[in-house]
């Protein structure tokens, strides 16, 4: 089959093998999404090598519950052992011996087929479109912050990155309630951050510094550089969400974080259903945030394209 | 009057002016306590210049409250501005216009006279001595972490550090109930960790390998490399708190942070209330910690003493 590999140079391929593992689905990919991740992947983050991809819309072609055979599904990335206490208390996200779509142990997404355990897909509703199947998962991440940090109406809110999971941050965030200062670099992509319920928005690095004492500072830049204004933005006893993963290490001024007791909480994946009963009110929003269109074919190209600065949501087409 | 000046290098003075601030107390000093951030201001952290030193007790020589005059007392570090938002809301640890007694903007106790404003200062009990009113502030320090972090007595704790800080913070945790393994690096304090309440302790860095999942993990090891140690045993969204403070930054994996979900809380000062409460019960345990006793004059030495491994309190009698 068609696929995008990785092993230290991402290359495209014809001749990749069909994923196939005992006792799990395989799902034909219609679309998948480029995202942050997948370009750190590319730089060596995760030491991963193989099919990258982790966003995808699909159809189910092979699965024991035959049930599932011909549904459009999304899938949850992380795949548990099934047997260890978190994967019991149904939390196979942080299960050590987990493997992860396109991150970690397992191919993913940038291919035509892929290969998920059936307790990882879900049916995607009629109603919303392929396209929007592929917000699930980075929507999902987004709405997750809000399970991890209680967000008052009054909290003053600031978030750091008009990227696309800022973008999907700010939609998520809008159901909150509270005012939200969005700090960007890129003009439209701070106008879009208004349209999705920013209620200001600042361009430009140095504009951080006369705005400060946030309740409440999420990061979402994709550069490590957010943490240190984060750190700058927030009040004492404020928290801050780090939401980028970058390859290696970061250098950070701890005291700053113990002398000013700010709380600093990591977040990754969050739960499908929730985000896609969200993408019923706001589909349409968010495949406005698609600036390209490749097929699998031109996926290097998609890549570069991906990594470019003014470009949004970057999808592959898989056919 | 005698102090220790810190201008990039730490020196004895006869000569140094007795501190006076407008409507403040003045303080004679009986004792002052050398902690591991006096350590590090003598490295260069905070970029004070001045007397430093913040753990004491005095008597109070002048005060336009004559109650006061003659009292033995404590006394909170911070002194905020008053008037900000913080500093009404009872909170003047946090003000950003505050000075810290030897630490920021403001003489500290390695002196014969330091000045506070009244509100800073608290009368120690008859039945506390004069060497435990030395630990009031550190074991504040210490208490401060249940005040941040609910710990269930289930909960499954690791301490890093077998120090000073980290010994009162046994003290402190030894009140949750909770199971509590420390990782240290000498023999003897370990030992006394024991005697405060731990259930286990491990020697030599290595031995946390074996040691994961930990619910919630403190870091007072006063090493940048603790927080490497400390990411790598607490259990996925489980929380580190963060009690050391360091000179400069510290190299960070920051993914691990966000891919396992963890919580970071930066956790500095506490409340003097319940730390002198709690001393009725142990201050003869805490006395034990004192190791060396210098006099002011030999304030150069009592540094050196308190840098080496195997030295546990320093405290400075002034005369």
């Amino acid at each position: 089959m068609k696929a995008l590999r990785f092993d230290g140079n991402l290359k495209f391929v014809s001749d990749a093998l069909v994923p196939r593992r005992d006792a799990e689905a395989l799902v034909q990919v219609i679309y998948a999404g480029i995202c942050n991740t997948d370009l750190e992947i590319v730089k060596g983050y995760a030491n991963f090598h193989g099919t990258p991809g982790h966003e995808f819309v699909g159809r189910v072609v092979e699965s024991s519950d035959v049930s599932l055979i011909g549904e459009r599904v999304v899938g949850e990335i992380n795949a548990g052992c099934g047997i260890c206490d978190l994967c019991i208390r149904g939390d196979s996200r942080h299960c050590a011996g987990r493997t992860v779509l396109g991150i970690k142990g397992r191919d993913g997404a940038f291919a035509q087929f892929l290969s998920l355990p059936d307790r990882n897909l879900i049916r995607l509703p009629e109603s919303l479109t392929d396209e929007a199947g592929i917000f699930v998962e980075p929507l999902s991440a987004a709405l997750n912050i809000l399970e991890q940090v209680t967000v008052k109406p009054s909290d003053r809110v600031a978030l750091i990155g008009d990227g696309k999971l800022a973008l999907l941050i700010v939609l998520a965030l809008s159901r909150a309630g509270c005012p939200l200062t969005v700090f960007g670099r890129h003009a439209e992509k701070l106008q879009m951050a208004k349209e999705f319920g920013a209620n200001h928005t600042e361009i430009g690095n140095k504009r951080s510094e006369i705005h400060t004492g946030f309740d409440l500072v999420i990061e979402a830049s994709g550069s490590p550089l957010g943490l240190t204004t984060a750190l700058r933005i927030v009040r004492p006893r404020g928290t801050v969400v780090l939401k980028s993963t970058h390859h290696g290490t970061t250098a950070v001024e701890l005291s700053q974080l113990v002398v000013n007791e700010v709380t600093l909480v990591g977040s990754r994946c969050g739960r499908f259903h929730q985000a896609i009963a969200m993408l019923q009110d706001c589909q349409s929003q968010l495949t406005r945030l698609i600036s390209h269109r490749f097929s699998l074919d031109d996926g290097l190209q998609a890549f570069e394209a991906a990594a470019a600065p003014d470009t949004m949501k970057v999808i592959l087409r898989i056919d």
